[in-house]
């Protein structure tokens, strides 16, 4: 376990699309001690509904068997902003009018969070990011910072693309009609006591279709039958992790994250992915499942493939997009040859 | 164009969960004439959200190319019951109320729409079904015809499987989630001025999600942004489609039909798919597309190989689960060989 530590920037952030954030507050935990030279950090990058407690969900990377040695590494893992654990988000106050923001929080896109989380690791006087990980929506802020960030030495990018394709789009579109079709949405401005928590549980039951494999569900379910609540199996599944999503996720927040994966293209006025890819030389190990139907593994084929320094390697999987969260096993392995091999050659 | 005929039975129909159904009617369209021997029949069983408009929406099997030949056949597509297009469903008058079922109207299975069908088929005095032919829901439907009624001589099923998928249960209900939070559901018994439209939208966005394939989303909107309305162009597609059918469909109708659809299994209650399969010895053509991601292709291959006398054929489409109502020329091509192959033998 590690303390949510916190911090507030004096500064007035403007987003790319103009709208300003006044005094942007971060919750972040950190694992190991910063050395001398500042140049020590791993920092790790939770996906959508995730959260900065990543030795709880990514706990694999802590294991024996990883590669974090909290001897050597200094690791922090930040709440992003727009989510509702604890950074500037649709839930925090706005100091300008002294009541949350909510619907009225502006839209970020991947780049606003990495330039707000850049404010925060200057603050903290981190010199060098000795590697950088994530998955899903952390893959894509990951990737950004290999883009806009010269401290970032390596990084380690999982089951995500260049951008964010519109399949994947349209599939965040029909979660936001859904949210927006609940009783209590009132246009993103609900009540404390009363949130749109039907249409937010329809939106997560989506999404955890997409996260794992027809295969998946076929092998956890088949076609039983729950006679206690009269409904498949999968059905029950379905509505009990819409549920439980209610009691620790914001609507808007999931809104205001989704569209950010929205706007995830690493090309977006640069040029093309190729040539903007084409100039990052770090050492980039990019991860991509099998089974994966949401972002597809050609999609992470296609990234290794414009990265000049790039490693691929597949993950074999029955769990879908979920397996970066599951098959730490071979994540392990793969990051352990990846980074064994940068020692040897540096 | 043909008209729509409608018909009501003096019974009282009992669904297979024990409910009662008095006086079911149906609308229901023709085309062609019903010869003497009452054996020229062909019958088209629609989609979730089709109709009996057959010769519209299957318009290539009318078409010079198709096999349907209106001076020799008479074609038939009835508005399956529990939908909202004339055949009794949760929108007509419940005779023993006086009121709409709404809400509670009964579950159907698929074998219960087969059942009802038989009815109207049985006033009809149609002696031989010469094809019955459907995809999707209608491929579900024709595959219990064949399993439930004698007269059926040959069939072509497209798209669908022995049983529905966890997989494709999950989707069904995540869609039935989304109906279910909008602020005008009122548990199934909303009033006409205000259906529940925008969970009804939700629903089908996501459906047309998994109606197509993530190459088709690339091809056809790409990235593209819609600067009128602020959004992705795929985006807009998706709203567009879902309110699109708001204009002409019914909530409690679609609950009622996925649910449906989610009954489907051909061996429930009568031992395995194999042994249930392996005793229809009638010729049936099989059809899988190769980019379906909501009834995979392995679904369609597994259903051939248990059914003694069939043919699979596939469909090399980019337009996934919706080939079936776009590739009119290879699903022509299939139906004539199949026909000719039939004559031949025969």
């Amino acid at each position: 376990m590690s303390d949510l530590k916190t911090h507030t920037i004096d500064t007035v952030f403007l987003t790319e699309s103009g709208d300003e954030i006044p005094q942007p507050h971060f919750a972040y935990q950190t694992w190991g001690t910063l050395n001398s030279e500042r140049n020590n950090a791993i920092l790790i990058c939770h996906a959508l509904t995730g959260n900065s407690n990543a030795d709880d969900w990514f706990r694999g990377l802590f294991d024996n068997s990883g590669i974090i040695d909290l001897d050597r590494h200094f690791v922090i893992c930040i709440n992003h902003p727009g989510s509702c654990y604890g950074s500037v988000g649709p839930i925090s106050i706005n100091p300008t009018t002294g009541k949350k923001y909510q619907a009225d929080f502006p839209n970020l896109t991947i780049r606003d969070i990495v330039c707000l989380e850049q404010l925060l690791l200057d603050e903290l006087g981190i010199q060098e990011i000795e590697l950088i990980i994530g998955g899903s929506m952390g893959g894509m802020i990951a990737l950004e910072f290999c883009v806009m960030d010269d401290r970032i030495k390596s990084a380690c990018l999982i089951a995500m693309g260049a951008s964010h394709s519109p399949w994947a789009i349209g599939i965040s579109e029909a979660q936001r009609i859904a949210i927006k079709a609940d009783k209590n949405w009132n246009n993103g401005f609900y009540s404390d006591e009363k949130p749109p928590n039907d249409g937010l549980a329809a939106a997560r039951s989506l999404a955890m279709i997409t996260y794992r494999s027809p295969h998946d569900y076929d092998r956890k379910f088949g076609r039983n039958w729950n006679i206690q609540k009269e409904q498949f199996e999968v059905e029950s599944y379905l509505n009990y992790q819409g549920e439980k999503l209610t009691q620790r996720f914001d609507a808007n927040s999931y809104i205001t994250l989704t569209k950010a994966m929205d706007s995830h293209d690493v090309a977006r006025g640069r040029g093309t992915a190729k040539s903007v890819l084409g100039k990052l030389d770090l050492p980039v190990l990019v991860i991509g499942i099998d089974s994966d139907i949401l972002y597809p593994i050609h999609e992470q084929i296609e990234l290794a493939e414009l990265l000049p320094n790039a490693t691929f390697r597949e993950i074999k999987s029955k769990y879908g997009h979920d397996a970066f969260l599951i098959e730490f096993e071979q994540i392990n392995q793969a990051l352990r040859q990846f980074c064994t091999k940068r020692v040897a050659i540096s």
